[in-house]
């Protein structure tokens, strides 16, 4: 199946640069196993708009047990991650264990955090109510306007650009020169391309055609590009990806020097109903966001909107609520606004898994608003998928859940449709 | 004095590259002159910054009657001045003679509005009321709840990143190799380097010293470069050129298609007292500005401060008041917020004019918010300085006027501290 300059060979190949794609390599990679990641445009999606809190607390939603579940897994192994990734020798990705503080700006925005904190605690999670003055004695520059605040000691953060860049680091080995084959390393290669479509062969998943013609041969291929995973070609018959951009403007500012330290924890707002966070970088710099659109207008409808056009509007309301929590926000530098899609599912919980009969691919797409936080265990998962340790914990993230059921007798999926992509 | 390598020569040396050096520049060069035009980032000042508004009349302020005349006569040399750079075959410079529109959105805003109109129409000046169905009619998206609209024809634009593309398009040669002396040359040339410091001979400026060390000889040298003005070294002794940096933020911004126009007019606004404006570009995009800032700690205080500092609580400002005055501001797309400093006087008027007694130079700064309406009237009063017809009617701009009279018998201003800069 090697035809010189145009197969690749990797025991996993890895479609998608983002923060999950990155963080699979990589456990892949320390696992013994090769792998290509590929990607045009490595870190460039969502994960370059993430803030990067790792905050399962104050990311519980009503009635999403399952992903509170997958949520607290993975924040339970960041420490070890972080530790891990310190002890590789990879560059720092900005891992910060400080407290995050949830606010509110009025009466009803109080209401909602104290309500929430009912099913916090209901889940066993831990958030200490403060007195205002308590909160403004450790952050000085909250407004003594604010309504409530709420110390969570267990929500943290990390840059994600910095952890890309961390990963990518450790990966170490570049593509190699066009026309060789790595079958058999034990490396990790990053291919600067974009996948195109899925090879089969017997039923089976062998790898991945790419846009340019190569074509990376892989015993294992795991589909880790966030939006774009559905159009990807060769998926199994049958599997819906019901995937939909949620759109989110996020701002990065510098502090001047006598505005330092702006904050010291992560702060979580909710004004008049709107959520706002105000993330303090290592640096001394602040990253502002939490908008969350679905624009009406697509940027398929629209041949001059951007897929990463930043919403006016967006900016508008970030400054305004974030001035609402912090009012010195005014006097900050706006260094960047930015804006990216994240792909969210019906259910809001990631589509992480095998496709039932389906040898070779694992799924690993939809993590939404939780990427950055939910990689270690995506990458854990897939990692024990590979080694045929399957957890029932994890069923409910199965890519399947929003499939139609085939038919008794039906063909496998894809081995008739895309037999051709393995010629 | 030629040095090979290290001289070049021209008829006349523009320091600065912004649009007042460029206009003039041009002037210079089509009244048979050749031209250095010295600047290491040309355009990328306040140039780069500006709406471009041509608007004397909504740029009226109370009791700079001096400004006003120099403004008016200005505005009327623009439309030969666009149709000459047509004529020559420049680029496009995006001149628009569409109306402004005056917008008031609280009564104390409408009584601002009808005030001014009052000393407007004393200055013969049009300004003409419409009401708020007739300004709809004519803007579809303007807020319902404006307060007042008032139709002023004669304030119009350009698009200054454009025009400065223009005129440098038509200097057309290009810097000379190294160690080409160009004299005699009736050409213009782009120097693409920093000026450092005036050149005297016998009591008169004999061209500028280059901060990597090459020297443009010339009969006439202008200093246009803005604030950078009063840090030129060599400036004739007791010249007080008091320039201090007004800061603005201005945002620029796609319009999706369906709401594209979004105005035909240029809107500038009042917004409880508070200037704003949105310009239409050609292009369907528009610009948002009007934040007038003197920063409580310059950039010179806080290192981490850069002087193209955006303001976050700028940014706020004009979308919030640009949304009151037309509410859709808030879908379009952010494409870029940009902050440049403006050089201001105590007057606000430029400082223009030879300075008494010193042969050679011509100074032409101080623009401040004025800097691309008045460039025709700056070169033209420059052309016409270098051909000794100096106008009494500018007499109010002259740039010694800040600067204390000398004792009699004093020493002509330079000559004896800055002999050694024309070794």
């Amino acid at each position: 199946m090697l035809h010189a300059g145009k197969t690749l060979q990797a025991d996993v190949a890895v479609i998608g640069g983002g923060v999950i794609g990155h963080c699979i390599a990589w456990e892949a990679r320390r696992s013994g196993r090769s792998v290509a990641l590929i990607d045009d445009a490595p870190g460039q999606g969502a994960s370059w708009a993430a803030a990067g809190m790792l905050a399962p607390v104050s990311e519980l939603h009503y009635q999403e047990e399952d992903l509170l579940e997958l949520m607290l897994e993975s924040s339970l192994l960041w420490p070890a991650f972080a530790a891990d990734l310190a002890r590789a020798g990879a560059a720092d990705p900005g891992y910060l264990t400080t407290p995050t503080l949830a606010v509110g700006a009025d009466a009803a925005d109080r209401r909602a955090l104290m309500d929430l904190r009912t099913v916090q605690q209901a889940s066993g999670l831990e958030v200490e109510p403060l007195t205002v003055r308590e909160a403004r004695a450790k952050e000085g520059l909250l407004s003594p306007a604010i309504s409530c605040a709420l110390e969570i000691a267990a929500d943290h953060q990390v840059d994600p650009r910095k952890l890309v860049a961390s990963l990518r680091g450790l990966l170490a080995v570049h593509e190699p020169g066009a026309g060789t084959a790595v079958g058999g390393a034990r490396g990790g290669f990053a291919v600067d391309d974009r996948a195109r479509s899925l090879l089969w062969e017997n039923g089976r998943v062998t790898g991945v055609g790419l846009a340019q013609g190569r074509t990376v041969q892989a015993r294992e291929t795991i589909v880790a590009n966030g939006l774009q995973a559905p159009s990807l070609g060769g998926l199994p018959e049958g599997l819906h990806l019901p995937l939909r951009p949620v759109y989110g403007d996020i701002l990065r500012l510098a502090v001047p020097r006598h505005l330092r330290p702006l904050v010291t924890s992560t702060v979580r707002g909710l004004v008049r109903g709107v959520p706002v966070y105000i993330v303090p970088r290592q640096d001394g710099s602040v990253v502002i966001g939490a908008t969350q659109r679905e624009d009406a207008v697509s940027a398929a409808e629209d041949p001059v909107k951007s897929d990463t056009a930043v919403s006016a509007g967006g900016v508008y309301q970030l400054l305004r609520d974030a001035q609402v929590l912090v009012p010195a926000v005014s006097e900050l530098e706006l260094l960047e606004c930015t804006a990216r899609a994240r792909p969210a599912t019906p259910d809001n919980a990631p589509l992480l898994g095998r496709v039932p009969d389906v040898p070779g691919l694992i799924i690993a797409t939809g993590f939404f608003r939780h990427g950055v936080l939910l990689a270690p265990a995506a990458a854990a998962i897939c990692r024990a998928l590979m080694e045929g340790r399957g957890d029932r914990r994890w069923a409910a993230m199965n890519p399947s859940r929003f499939s139609r059921p085939k038919a008794p007798g039906q063909d496998l999926p894809g081995v008739i449709d895309h037999q051709k992509e393995s010629a």
